[in-house]
């Protein structure tokens, strides 16, 4: 079947405190939002609509970047979940096949379940996901009837016995997209809120004598997240679930509660991660590399046999092949490192190519800036940078070349070339002692005259 | 009512093993005793006395350090509370006002609890702090007879009945100066530790026929500290709340787990504060502010929409305006950093200034010290510092200017002129391969040899 | 008596996902077997085998590195403990005395607990190394009688009763050698498993009318690890307890759950470590230093009253004197830092001496490396390295001497004397504008192009 999202993403979120729509507050270094919007995707949607409402420009803009293809509506007044829902009936005209109702913020829901509600709405008119609740609190209980849903009912307006269900009620729903608006066409605000409930469609669909089942998920997937210290508690949750994964898969993560991962990460099999590393999004390490504490890395690739670290900062479009090096108080951006090359050391390097075996000294900087344009910078196989190097792009320096430590390289520098830039070394005896005498002198004097 | 000041710090803190007096074991990036002495400062109080015994002279450094109003007396001999509160007796004569006992171990009171302790005196002749324990243990109960205070008594000497009392003792106490060391003269030391205490003063008082009170506080303001363990729990518990409160203020914490803060950190609303990141004592961080993964902050301000980090240090004296942007494996110290100056890499700015949008390349220094005096760098708005650039202080940037990459500049730059302080590149074709193959016969030759 | 250990270190761990065999994956920096050698090495036993089986060639890698004299052995069919403590047979021929048998996956067994056990040998034939279980779950239970260990009875074949014991098997066994390799020989492999059980000697001991007993230890002495999940449980509480023992020791820990120890980590009274730091394995801190945030340490020494970090690296062979001060994104490597001396912002000190009180500017770099060979580096006593030199080794710096800023140092420099290597400044008026201009005519025609 056909499938279309549609997830409301309009609260205000006031409990947030903030000027950033809540479903644009970050877990794993990405808006709760598109967590909600990829889990999505595994259904391969045809159509995706976000109904935004609270800062829906700034909603609109982080889901065009995310995907263009994906419709933003606006919800003008909050009246309800249904009538969120009646906002995206433009966007789905003449659509035919499922409409599933996410929440923007509502990010861990598993594909895996939205693939049992697909599969299950095959027999179904409308079918809900349900969580068996430990402490069902105040949520909505489903009633089943066997294996139809019979109804909805608010904790407010339940019974003694209803209250005794642990069934809950997540929000989520999935419904034939046609039947769907026409639902919502008869839900009425007769209410204590005066809101346009989504769940009442249930009751509709069952007096009009069509079928609605629920589908139980676990109780973690349909966390919503209403204030910063939920959304810290969604983080943290989230971190834990992701560490115990990376065991499971045979990653060796030294203290997993001081690694930080994002929805994206991917770690190989026997990669070793130190204390203290943070993985931003678009990170993917082979098997069998290093990462050492206190590293930083996002949007690049680490392969199998390279270290990383301690105190290194990889950003995006940094590219190691197998078996190099990078060291401490190294930064690499946009920058390809081959095969064995090695950058150890209090180094800048970006917009460049390094080339295989390529030995970089503490210091080197590839000057890629020069106030207004980015330039690259090449390095050749087996070359020998210098300490404290400064390769002024747009530079290439040949296959194994040598630069003069201290040295400014603004010419290409030709293969197994050597390269110097270097003042020649004076001495002048004694000096040091008359200097120091002098300043000392000096401060004594300011010293005595304030 | 006029108030004085008494912190009882002149324990000796056997278990914590320590040569530093227990009182000066920092919590949150200061010593505990400044903690109690600034819960008390929010009453205005006209004079402030710290009773020192263990380590005096260290406990009178810190004291003085932190405010030299402050008078610092000894107890010579640990004769027990009563005995150490006497010893403030001359620095008080003649005072007509409130006295507040309060402990150099015990951090965390409110000033809103001791507001509450002096607005209680004013019905009260003896006021005294206790707290609802949940697990009551050896505390000392609280004796209450409807709202008056009956005595204070002993868990050892309690009885059955007594020991069901939940209102502990905490040991703080507020009373008329002059009355306290009336009452304070009446203490004797027959009991089984042959020490004077303080809580002796409620059942003298209340036998006078003078009326005494108590105010409850939460449990935990009242917790006291021993040793290393309880402190670092005491730490723990203190960056909880803290961590809580800039939640609940609209601070955006990644990982709040994961943030150190100071006692008087300041963080604006939608700021983003990543993993791993240090508070130390004297930082403001505006709203709408980036403080990214394993920053280290102390005696510094950043402005609106700066961005500071990863691995940024910014030591007492930075001083960031709006937008600007410091970025990792950079230190910045003393200096002004206008707005929308960058440094973004590897540099060390210290004793300077950096004006409007200037950009310091890689491997910026300001050579700030010559061995013996500290001398200013300023750098002109607009101006572009090459990489790896030696700023030899006194010196000066003219705005607009631009230094070549590698130059050490030693005179002052006219504004919007280029300066340069850079060696000719030579090359010398083939020099590289004869050289590596020269190192690596040499070295075959020694490890024959060896 | 004489002591030989048996390490058991053959088994897969198919559990762990891992390449690595499972004794090799390392806590508190150093792999598990290494753990339970070095508990062992405390009895000062006369011989040490190791049964390796499955990645046997990276264990015996292992275990040589460590100590050389430590045998290693093959067990090439997993058949059971007792077929595995069979393989040690030969190395142990002619032995006398007794033979211990531990296990390379259960790192945390304590000397003192391996001396009880020495002990009770003198007056028993077996002695087996029981635990009280507050869970006893699905392990083997020791069924006593009186202070004789009559047998060990599996989960699976204990009776009710039995399963009532709380005595559990933790498989450690100490017995006279010879009598050991005797009772193994009876042993069949007549269970459900086929393997042949090192536990069944106690039965068959008892058979033969010889003593038994079993002596007790804390459950987690005797934690076993089968998964990364275990293994990172096993870390965390390694650490735990490293921490509280440090702190009962008087060493100031700001926040202990963020500081990592190795197994080895030395650190003495009212040393203060702040957030952050992690010690790898060969690390001692003298009394009352200071290792600030952020700080990683190898295989070096700090001496008291120095203070390295925040964000400091001290490698292998990094040996700080008194007073010695290392700053923020510095690396020291195979260097001894002599008394008072300072490296404080940006440097990398390798293969070097630094003499007391020599001050190392910013971005101080001593070059060792020259492609092929590593050289050194000697820094006089009171030298002042100015900012961003480049001292290329082999290289002498002179007492009292002085390099100035950006300098590439390549000879000796004379004590006291002056050295400088350095372009003179030269500077065009207005060509920074002009070259701006230029710049960005030059991009805004590239962009109307493209």
């Amino acid at each position: 079947m056909k499938t279309a999202l549609i997830i409301l993403a309009a609260g205000k979120g006031t409990r947030m405190n903030s000027e950033l729509p809540k479903v644009l507050h970050p877990i794993a270094g990405e808006p709760m939002l598109i967590h909600a919007l990829e889990a999505g995707t595994r259904l391969e949607p045809d159509r995706s609509v976000v109904v935004a409402g609270h800062g829906a420009d700034q909603v609109r803009a982080a889901t065009v970047a995310h995907d263009a293809m994906i419709a933003v509506v606006e919800q003008n007044e909050q009246l309800g979940t249904a009538h969120a829902v009646a906002q995206a009936r433009a966007s789905l005209a003449g659509f035919d096949g499922m409409a599933l109702v996410l929440y923007g913020d509502t990010p861990f829901i598993r594909p895996e379940t939205l693939e049992q509600m697909q599969t299950s709405l095959a027999e179904n008119d409308v079918v809900v996901l349900g969580f068996e609740a430990d402490d069902p609190a105040r949520y909505g209980r489903l009633v089943m009837d066997g294996q139809q849903l019979d109804r909805i009912v608010e904790y407010k307006d339940a019974s003694t016995e209803e209250r005794m269900i642990t069934l809950c009620n997540s929000g989520v729903v999935a419904c034939k997209a046609d039947l769907l608006f026409d639902l919502i066409d008869a839900v009425d605000n007769e209410n204590a809120s005066e809101e346009y409930y989504l769940t009442d469609i249930v009751g509709i669909a069952r007096g009009r004598g069509l079928s609605a089942t629920a589908v139980t998920c676990d109780a973690w997937e349909t966390v919503g997240i209403n204030s910063r210290s939920e959304l810290a508690k969604a983080e943290a949750d989230f971190q834990s679930r992701a560490r115990a994964a990376l065991l499971e898969d045979g990653v060796t993560l030294t203290a997993p509660e001081t690694v930080f991962l994002a929805r994206d990460t991917v770690i190989g099999r026997d990669t070793v991660v130190e204390p203290n590393v943070v993985f931003g999004p678009g990170v993917t390490v082979e098997s069998g590399a290093t990462i050492r504490a206190f590293s930083h890395l996002e949007g690049c690739h680490v392969s199998r046999g390279s270290t990383v670290g301690p105190y290194a900062r990889l950003r995006p479009g940094a590219e190691l092949s197998e078996n190099v090096r990078i060291g401490n108080f190294v930064e690499i951006k946009n920058a390809q490192i081959a095969e064995g090359a090695k950058v150890n050391h209090l180094s800048y390097v970006g917009d460049a190519f390094v080339g295989a075996g390529a030995n970089l000294g503490a210091g080197t900087i590839t000057c890629n800036y020069d106030g207004v344009m980015k330039h690259h910078t090449h390095i050749g196989a087996g070359a020998f940078i210098g300490s404290n190097t400064m390769l002024v792009a747009p530079v290439t320096i040949g296959d194994g070349a040598l630069t003069g430590s201290g040295s400014v390289i603004t010419s290409d520098v030709e293969p197994d070339a050597l390269a110097l830039a270097r003042a020649p070394q004076v001495e002048k005896p004694g000096m040091a002692r008359k200097l120091f005498e002098m300043l000392k002198a000096k401060k004594a004097k300011q010293q005595r005259g304030s």
